[in-house]
């Protein structure tokens, strides 16, 4: 695909052809505004794309840190107009992880845009990158990982 | 990195300096090999690294269909050895989406791989591609989206 070509919404995964690939986990948010200021504004994300369904009440939302061209790597958002519970965290899913080039800074700053610290940044082996773990606005656990030495 | 070079285990999520990305979804499961007959043998991902942590008494399984020299974007199953109880699932999590090139194929292969098919394939939207879902054995909900026209 050329910079600037337009993209189908509907084939947004792209076309890799035999090559199967992980492509977004989701999780249903009750805030779309605190979870996109976490998300986008927080930890550096960009909406690909948002629909809203009038017809079942939802809207999807697609984040990610990359774009269009190899088919995204992407959190999906999904937030039910309706819902007035707050959703339940069962004890099997664990987290979504993140790399970042520096775990303190980001575990600083998502406290400042609705993530709660859990774990503070540490080595879990010696010699290794730097882990932290966030909650952020639902509750999913976030953990970010060094990926600069 | 060159192929064939050794990666140094501590540093798998790789050095991409300033471009946070997501790197893996985190899930707990309570038979790995049940796991990975699931998610190895029949969605074709391969173990990227396990570790057996003898003093906190449980494992981490990466898997994988990419390779170590991007920075793998995968799944990481965490096995608790001592863990006796099935693992609840809350209303939050919602699931993983993996692009495959032909769903049909996928959804009928992974009930012989101990997957419980879900949702049976269907195109979601007009024109769009076929999805559909297949729980895992430890009942994830896994989205097979089509990724190939």
């Amino acid at each position: 695909m050329a910079d600037g070509e337009t993209v189908d919404w509907r084939w947004i995964w792209g076309e890799a052809g035999e090559r199967p690939r992980l492509l977004h986990s989701m999780v249903r948010v009750r805030d779309v505004d605190a979870s996109l200021r976490f998300y986008c504004d927080g930890l550096g994300m960009s909406v690909l794309d948002r629909h809203d369904i009038e017809a079942g009440r939802f809207s999807l939302i697609f984040l990610s840190y990359a774009g269009y061209r190899d088919g995204p790597a992407a959190i999906e958002l999904t937030y039910n107009w309706d819902q007035a519970e707050p959703y339940t965290h069962g004890s099997g899913y664990g987290h979504i992880a993140i790399g970042v080039p520096d775990v303190r800074a980001a575990y600083e700053r998502l406290a400042d845009y609705g993530g709660t610290p859990s774990v503070a940044p540490k080595h879990m082996v010696e010699g290794g990158p730097q882990m932290a773990f966030v909650k952020d606005p639902d509750g999913y656990s976030i953990e970010l990982i060094q990926i600069r030495r």
